[in-house]
């Protein structure tokens, strides 16, 4: 069992804060001791998705990596919808959940999550 | 009852930040099934207080059918003072607290309130 | 026993940020009847450890006086290194800890400290 739960919050559209939050999950990990250590949702939603439509491969490779040891990474469908994107268009290793503002809510609430806006 | 407790933060005078912050009680309140099943607040401090003493009737509009719906929307004593601003020039359905920091520390604590910032 | 518990967390090398953290504190502080009262933490990590190299005069008499209050400031030392400084370089009454990161997640789980980002 996870011990660390932690859901990272991103709503801009800017590199700079992606590369921060993949940077905060890439030491968590580290500091941690693992992915088997660490319970953390990546959660993006308003005008952050629009990011995520043409990511550059220097972020894409980072995600997927983080995903593949067990990261939650999800986008919000309002969002999608509201910048005519399609989810299809996300990169390999996200998801996409109805509402990113519930998931946020929930994930604190019932999974206890710490939060985090990087 | 209602089922979800959530606190939103607005201390940057940014109208892009409000929209995103009164989008995501729009999304959360349709997503949890009506306003009933909502415990939220709006909490604005800082130079944030800036943006409601002309605010645009956009927004005054949203503000309102939130506040309406139950959304409690506070902005800081301390804030107002520090921007020579009277709470008489707050828009229709915003209140005042005391300290809006104290607020945002009391709703989580007290209320299990998880905390988003837009 | 402080009744108080709050985590602020700043990754943006912006003075305007930081002031309104340091603002925050010095409002909690006063709302909440005084430092006793309060548990509070400053963790900065990400690029927002680079304004503590040459903190301005203002910043870092107002930080050392809440740190004298018992308010915990620290530097993440993963942001330290990415950025070639040294934690001598800190002003007087920042720590550091191994991982900002960590520290925000440990903080907001094991002491139930209610999270604000300025």
């Amino acid at each position: 069992m996870a011990e660390l739960h932690v859901v990272l919050h991103l709503d801009d559209p800017e590199e700079k804060r992606l590369g921060i939050g993949l940077t905060n999950l890439e030491n968590l990990i580290r500091a941690a001791g693992g992915p088997a250590h660490v319970n953390a949702h990546f959660v993006v939603n308003g005008p952050g998705v629009k990011l995520f439509k043409e990511l550059k491969q220097e972020f894409s490779q980072r995600l997927l990596a983080l995903a593949e040891a067990g990261i939650h990474f999800v986008a919000c469908q309002n969002a999608l919808k509201a910048n005519a994107m399609d989810p299809s268009e996300l990169p390999e290793g996200m998801r996409t959940v109805p509402a990113g503002i519930l998931e946020l809510v929930r994930l604190q609430q019932e999974e206890g999550c710490a939060y985090i806006k990087p």
